[in-house]
């Protein structure tokens, strides 16, 4: 592990030097606070930071890191801090680098279906600011309404329509990235292809910050769809709504721009927590399955072949919404589960896992499995047509916090050998970031993450930007 | 540059018995010489290799690695052969390690919508093996009938089909690679999405087999679309011709498979080849737009808007192919360009700009300016929908060798200057190999050159993994 040194006064006035004085917090314990944590529930995953500096540039990004390098100060990236991994968290101190201020929406090139933004604008605004062009931006994290677009690339995250429209790092062209050497550097651009020189755009999405510091971002749009039709699919047991899932992919012929699970104790936190009223209590779990397209006519046609697959596979009732306001409000309460199940205790393991789609149901199963075996509760949600179910791992009310993390890594490393079994991974889109580390060697060999050791080495020599995500170093 | 031992009767004795005797080519100028040169026309770019082996697993391969790596022999992977910027070829002699016994369908996996194939089987044959099923690899390299899976992933290949599906990275979800220290790592996976660490498979896709030697691949499929159109639109003018495609991406509302252009000389060309006969004689360029999708009565609509536009931007005629052997005889002229043009001069420099596609037209009018100042011709054809411009430039019959190699490199500077102006790149799909490394500082700055040296020397410090290629190390 690294030694590092800490930020002195002298060191805190040279960053006031380099973004201006009101744009670093130092020696200031409520104002670091906000910066000491992201989303995860609980207080575990907390540290605070010595510094939070504000940059609106790369160049000045490029000093604060040849400063970090020149002092041996941790540097940790920040978007809104609405990450499930601690990817943002300073888990050594030294300075927090946020990119609130770098906020702005630099150039809609309708020409060539492209945008060009900074870091710091919330995913939601590109999509707000572009609405009457008949395009979008077709990332769709759950958080689209808090997140920034800058920390979606950092983990590469996925979300509510990437079915259809796939991740994040489709969509991401260009990027201007200040490295750990301070060096600032262009890969790729307003290019649809592109080959000279190495894949390197999609290298930094997903590095969680590792391997440098995003300052602006060329995003690919594509045209809106027209029409948009969503159904919600009721299956008395949760087994029938997940083995719908591959039917569907595989035999309906259509090619759903979402297919989203929801166990019962989901839609029942979710609806509680929205004080929203959905026939849950008659059913033991549900699919959200959403079209799009440019024609009605198709997708009505289309929608009918999902619901005879959903009714053949055991759905009860399904609920067809054809307009915004109903979509809205069966998108609202999907996205409402992860703030529901967070507000529930602090003790709790939200769990990200992906597998082959075909494997879902499976593991679905395995967490019954492992919850009776520890006594826990384990609902699941999740973007099931891309194998990415979240399992929040709960313990009952009895239970210490003490009794609680004494036993986590054993259901987290039966959980993980399953998902194992079926050639998946720990994280589909969450991140690694300082939470799930330890856990990398139950899913991948030693050899790959000495790959990746040997990669950020190379990229960060003194091991300051983001030290101690995804993997230690040593 | 670094200094590289032969391959001596002794190391040859040893990697017959990694690979067995007959999988070994050595002291045999005349069965080496195959693997000297790729399809760059002319003999400029070859060199002979002192070995060529033929491993058929990863294990043989990591094998071949080590050895290379204890005796200080340099590696050159090696697909089809079928590239065209060098990267196949053993520029400083030692082994060549071909994948063309590698070539096993290992599993197709209908249920996940994937495939799974070893790196030596063509890219058509993966289609052929699964026509029946409805689904089908995305990918379309021009040389599809010959070219392996395993180079269009060294290449990033585009092709035909871009505009519309993107290129071979969009559809690699997993790969196994064996390293340039001889580790096998298996990269991603059956998932459809993962981030659990960096995000590595884009990053082999596209390498040149610089970073690695790839031993499996897992290949996304998606549903064949039932109908397919193809538009042949003759304009007078090319400048009409270029000038048409942002138009129909950008307010056609249709986004089209493919969207070709070839000039008049390419057209000829391709034509005398393959004795077809098209009314060439009254144009000036020739788009091919092709439109896919389930329903044919959406697919008429939309070539009808298609078809107005082109109209609207000066097309003289269009011919409409609706069936199988109207596309196949529209496409084979289209994929013949490139061999027809080879043919014609061993003197020639066939280019592979990228640009945003709105600036397409101003580097084919670039072109025709540059080809008039030196007195050369510079015909174009291309991928006009992803912004990729292939310029073959030719001198006229009266040049000796010599002037031509004098000449070429400030014709080639001049374009690609065009070229960073508008924001794009010297290859878009063909990648740099060691024909354009020299050329790399016209597009990219030292800060981004210096990181991908970075990258390189951290995963094959004594660069064995096919050297010379991309980038010199120094």
């Amino acid at each position: 592990m690294s030694t590092y040194n800490p930020v002195t006064p002298a060191i805190a006035e040279e960053l006031k030097t380099i973004v201006g004085e009101k744009n670093v917090i130092f020696n200031d314990q409520e104002h670091l606070f906000p910066f000491s944590h992201d989303e995860i529930p609980g207080t575990r995953y907390r540290t605070m930071p010595e510094a939070v500096v504000f940059p609106e540039s790369a160049e000045e990004v490029s000093k604060i890191i040849r400063l970090a390098n020149r002092e041996l100060i941790p540097l940790t990236p920040r978007g809104a801090g609405s990450g499930l991994s601690g990817g943002a968290v300073p888990i050594y101190g030294g300075i927090v680098i946020a990119s609130s201020r770098m906020n702005r929406i630099l150039e809609f090139d309708a020409e060539n279906l492209m945008i060009t933004v900074e870091p710091g604008v919330i995913a939601n605004d590109i999509n707000e600011h572009i609405k009457e062009s008949g395009l979008f931006y077709a990332g769709y994290p759950m958080s689209m309404e808090s997140c920034f677009i800058g920390g979606n690339i950092g983990e590469n995250a996925g979300g509510g329509k990437a079915v259809k429209y796939g991740v994040t790092s489709r969509y991401v062209l260009g990027l201007e990235v200040v490295l750990p050497n301070g060096d600032i550097v262009e890969v790729g651009g307003k290019l649809l292809k592109d080959v000279t020189g190495y894949n390197m755009v999609p290298l930094f999405s997903g590095s969680e910050g590792t391997l440098g510091f995003v300052t602006k971002i060329i995003l690919k749009l594509i045209p809106r769809p027209k029409e948009q039709v969503d159904l919600l699919c009721l299956f008395e047991k949760p087994e029938q709504a997940v083995q719908a899932v591959p039917e569907i992919l595989t035999k309906s012929g259509v090619l759903p721009t979402s297919l989203e699970y929801m166990d019962k104790v989901a839609v029942q936190k979710a609806c509680e927590y929205l004080h929203e009223e959905l026939p849950y209590e008659k059913c033991g779990a549900m699919l959200i399955v959403t079209l799009d397209g440019d024609d009605m006519e198709e997708l009505i046609a289309e929608y009918e072949r999902v619901g005879k697959f959903c009714e053949e596979c055991g759905a009860t009732e399904i609920y067809v919404a054809d307009n915004k306001v109903n979509s809205e409000r069966i998108w609202k309460i999907r996205r409402a589960v992860p703030e529901a199940f967070s507000l529930a205790s602090p003790l709790q393991s939200g769990e990200d896992v992906v597998v082959p789609p075909n494997a879902i149901a499976k593991v679905a199963a395995q967490c019954k499995i492992i919850a009776e075996k520890y006594g826990v509760f384990i609902p699941c949600y999740g973007h099931a047509g891309d194998g990415n179910l979240h399992a929040r791992v709960t313990p009952p009310k009895s239970w210490s916090e003490e009794k609680w993390y004494a036993t986590l890594p054993e259901i987290l490393k039966e959980l993980y050998a399953a998902v194992k079994k079926e050639g998946g991974r720990i994280s589909g889109e969450h991140g690694i970031g300082h939470k799930r580390k330890k856990y990398m060697e139950c899913v991948v060999s030693k050899e790959y993450l000495n790959m990746l050791r040997t990669l950020k080495r190379a990229f960060d020599p003194n091991n300051i930007m983001n030290p101690g995500k995804i993997f230690d170093l040593e």
